[in-house]
């Protein structure tokens, strides 16, 4: 692992690193905070997951997270959204390939050499972080941002008892029938349909749920709503009685500004369920 | 004036204009964050200038102002850092020429056809939003960052009566005994020193001071310390017995990491004087 650059953020430190990952077969960069608190011992883990286009820098950056993470003695991890590197493929869309990895584990060329997120993040990353950091195994919890909430909201389901809670803002919450999703489903997939079941949050929610509270933030004013589908998803949460706080915020739109304003809320859900 | 974006946040709105300065003579752009209280009636207003090579954009996307700004029920301006455009002089150097007006009226060339920061901000700007906007012009204060804290000091000093209070992160402290201002103030200004000492925050703090509180934040580990010289001013504050806080906070350096940790604080000070 290597150091890239550490900045000392509302007591704590915000660090830059990179390791190999034997999952993407490639270098990765990471972002994580640590509070104070650290430097006494482990402390509980927030994972924050990217959407489309961005790289570990964006939330670490514009979500002003680390200063209710301090508050709350937490951790922050940010991964990047998909491998990246002159060896792997890419796309010139902006989401399929480097950017938009929707953290599954590709099967199909080109993308099954690197494009393994779902590992990357559910094993390597967090092999690596508990090795190297501070970080508290048993007091995970995990959000996103639109197709990082997607992959919030489908590891948590999937990885059953490993996170306390999970959120999202603005979640891709049904990928299988919408077209932020069929189309990169099907090019790291492959087209049977069968293979993308497993990463739909409406369809995992209805099959499986979260054994914990979820908490979902989506903006009335979002210009991807027709693409996000919220509606999927909390009627298969509601169908199944899921302990659940879905909220439709009154004008705000799909940015950063939209994320920042409630981080806090998440942050402060999260801390709840990490200290229970 | 043109709206470039407008965005939900906080309750309020973090919205994004371009306009014709006639100072400049060029569209400059801006950012202004309007809180909630903004549709009820005219609301006080807290100036954030930036540094060298930001734009409009840095502070507005990194320095998790907004939600504080929002708790006070005060409006944030983000100027740009100079005059842009394919008319505008520039130069290679990252310190000189466009993101580097270092908020003077340049009367040399070929900067002095664009290059009028200090009358953009304080008059073409100025006047603009308080025009435009539901904004108090009684209730104004001044912060920046770097350049930008330069540019908060001397304005405040120089415009006496205008800011309730002034504020600085990691400021230039003393450009005329620096290489972060002798190269601009040449530049801009012309040899002469004498021309130089009213762009000059400690020479400014000694002759004159500001009629109110003064809140400078400095980490002791900013990687420009030389630069900034900060010593100067605080020494120069103290000499003239100028109401002031002045904090090393040790361990922080000059990034937005660092503005977006003590940014509760400066918004904090503001308010207590902009409703004093």
């Amino acid at each position: 692992m290597k150091t890239i650059s550490e900045n000392a953020c509302f007591g704590g430190v915000q660090g830059v690193y990179s390791h190999r990952s034997d999952s993407c077969d490639c270098d990765m960069t990471f972002g994580l905070f640590l509070p104070a608190e650290a430097k006494d011992g482990p402390v509980p883990v927030l994972w924050y997951l990217s959407g489309l286009t961005c790289t570990h820098e964006n939330a670490m950056v514009k979500a002003a997270a680390q200063g209710w993470a301090a508050e709350q003695g937490i951790a922050l991890i940010f991964p990047d959204t998909s491998p990246r590197g002159e060896g792997v493929a890419d796309d010139d869309a902006y989401d399929l390939g480097q950017g938009a990895g929707f953290y599954v584990n590709a099967t199909q060329k080109p993308w099954a050499p690197h494009f393994q997120m779902y590992d990357y993040v559910t094993k390597d990353l967090t092999d690596l972080v508990l090795k190297e950091f501070p970080i508290d195994g048993a007091r995970q919890a995990i959000t996103g941002h639109s197709m990082g909430g997607h992959g919030a909201l489908t590891m948590a389901m999937k990885e059953a008892g490993r996170f306390t809670s999970v959120s999202a803002f603005a979640p891709i919450c049904n990928p299988t029938g919408s077209d932020w999703g069929k189309k990169q489903l099907t090019a790291y997939l492959g087209s049977d349909e069968a293979a993308w079941a497993s990463h739909d949050a409406s369809l995992l929610m209805a099959e499986r749920g979260f054994d914990g509270p979820v908490l979902i933030d989506v903006g009335t004013k979002d210009q991807f709503l027709d693409l996000l589908k919220p509606e999927t998803l909390a009627s298969a949460a509601a169908q199944r009685r899921q302990e659940l706080t879905f909220r439709m915020q009154p004008g705000y739109d799909h940015s950063y500004f939209f994320v920042s304003t409630f981080i806090e809320d998440h942050i402060t859900f999260h801390a709840e369920a990490l200290y229970a």
